[in-house]
């Protein structure tokens, strides 16, 4: 197979953890005769400090024309604490997202065997724990108006929601559904919020259509509750953009590290894979980011793509990767090996 | 010391929990010489049963014209899965707390030591966690203009602040890490959100007032994983309406039981006590839902007249039982002790 892939290596630890992801691959298209080509381009922070904007019309045209696209991170602290900024890396990300019409964000957590004390978790409550989170990506308070007076003394967010944007996420969720445990779990807070009520009533129209899937509600307080105090009980969970945003950040306790998940954003045409984590600014250049998450990112690319069996060797070396501990500080604190060495692993493996 | 309390017992179990509440109330009133005198009313969807709305009036007034409110617990399932109904039972409570001008909801999370088995965290991740929550109660998407269109195919809810309703809470805030270990942690979306990079300028500014106080910061998606990798590095959290909501639900895992934690609301004149937890429907009337977040309440309501001695009584009474495992089946799945008995240990301890 020929793929033309994008790569957005991004801010922080992004390029040095998107550097194994591209190990990993390279070795994949070698040993099972795949062309793999990457293009990098600017994204985020780095993208505003070369050329003044976080997503330059040369990456999205790039990110537009490839098979799919390969992220690493974006963001940086001296954005973060300056409420005046005009510019800012996450805006090329969330216009990335728009304009790539990336409407599912999917990011399945599972505790791997070998891990499991590592989660601060108890060992009962999340052996078993196997959940897809189904996060709507390009509505809700993201993308809604936002105002500030003049006067800097008065702010709103506007959260929208269309019935049109639920009813295909919520398709895609409960055709995960069905091919899991049937059980789907809506989240919202249905309770006090208007945009609620609505995917509440849009998503139990849907259901009618998957009959065989178990269908029902939390809201989201009880939710980020019910995420730890029983994990078990989830399949697939389906929830809008900011509420996603929070639980499938949340949920990653329960694999023991946010540097093991990866998660893919889905579009009609398009499709990014990204680690769930964000661009660590104080690991960058260190050699101790966890490369996982970006090495798995890789393989539910190959998933996407039909590539079953290639994907399936790169889960098994990292689950090889894990066995053996050869695995960063944020899973064993006195590990020797670093992102590197990981990476290395992995793709010798392979 | 005279109190007139307005007592509002709600929905679902919340008439059982309040009672146990009342009863150590009135053995505290009886040993320390106090006259607390109850009126109660109807809120919530016993009052949309009763009188067609969820706040009548007169509960109003009667809350609007005490020293305080005790409040068990609203809602009901059959609201909650009907996108359609036109009144519900919990604006009758945001109606209240605009009313009353409860901007601050504050919530203390520390584990017992009894019952650091009961939690799902290890306790080598509990032991020795002791923070509160202050939460933003009158703001926010909570109270913002709503709207659905006419075919019902999109709905929209407006989050708004003010640099006013972020100022007067993060005084009380600061305040309180000032009593402490001197430490607050401004917790929003500023990434993404403009109310949010609201928050962090105002919160900022008002920071200048504590030097003392350290300040740092950490998005919600963060402070969601955070809280459950790490909840000792939290000494004061501060946050707005919505992500309170939900960490503060959140949170609750780390005391085993969120039938554990009572919350206080303040304005300017008024002050509201109850239990976190909501009206657990599944369990009104059966003698099983744990009364001590509502007794807790009590004593938080207590403590906040200045009757100190008093309310160390019944946080004795509450660790007594316990340590006696005299406690309902959350937090001991065989026990035979139901909310009566609970409630009659503590108000014979006192
Ligand atoms: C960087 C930020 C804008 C982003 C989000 O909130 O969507 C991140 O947290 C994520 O989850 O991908
Ligand atoms: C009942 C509901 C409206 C309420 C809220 O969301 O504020 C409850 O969850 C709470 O936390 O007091």
């Amino acid at each position: 197979m020929n793929l033309k892939i994008a790569v957005l290596p991004g801010d922080g630890i992004g390029p040095e953890v998107i550097l194994q992801a591209k190990k990993a691959l390279y070795a994949i298209g070698e040993v099972y005769n795949h062309e793999f080509v990457f293009e990098e381009a600017l994204m985020g922070a780095v993208a505003i400090d070369k050329t003044g904007t976080p997503l330059p019309e040369q990456t999205l045209n790039l990110c537009l024309n490839t098979d799919a696209v390969l992220l690493g991170a974006i963001g940086d602290p001296k954005y973060d604490n300056n409420p005046n900024a005009k510019v800012r890396p996450e805006q090329g990300l969330l216009k990335l997202r728009k304009e790539l019409g990336l409407f599912a964000n999917i990011r399945p957590i599972k505790p791997y065997k070998a891990l499991i004390e590592a989660s601060p978790l108890k060992r009962e409550i999340i052996e078993g724990a196997d959940f897809t989170i189904f996060r709507e990506l390009t509505g809700g308070a993201y993308f809604g108006a936002k105002t500030l007076n003049e006067e800097g003394t008065h702010a709103s967010d506007l959260c929208e929601y269309s019935e049109e944007e639920i009813t295909r996420i919520a398709h895609l969720a409960f055709k995960s559904a069905q091919k899991r445990r049937k059980k789907l779990t809506m989240v919202d807070k249905a309770n006090v919020l208007e945009t609620s009520r609505l995917w509440r009533k849009v998503v139990q129209k849907v259901s009618e259509n998957y009959p065989d899937v178990k269908l029902d509600f939390l809201f989201v307080d009880n939710a980020a509750m019910q995420l730890i105090l029983n994990p078990k009980q989830f399949d697939v969970i389906l929830t809008e953009n900011l509420f996603g945003d929070i639980l499938s950040d949340e949920a990653s306790v329960i694999t023991g590290s946010i540097g093991l998940l990866p998660s893919v954003s889905l579009g009609e045409k398009n499709a990014l894979f990204e680690p769930i984590h964000g661009s660590y600014p104080q690991a960058k250049g260190k050699n101790i980011a966890n490369p996982i998450a970006s090495i798995l990112a890789a393989a539910l690319l190959l998933e996407h793509f039909g590539l079953t069996k290639e994907a399936n060797v790169i889960y098994k070396a990292v689950e090889k990767a894990i066995e053996y501990k050869v695995v960063t500080v944020d899973l064993k604190p006195d590990s020797k090996f670093g992102t590197n060495e990981v990476g290395e692993f992995v793709s010798n493996f392979i």
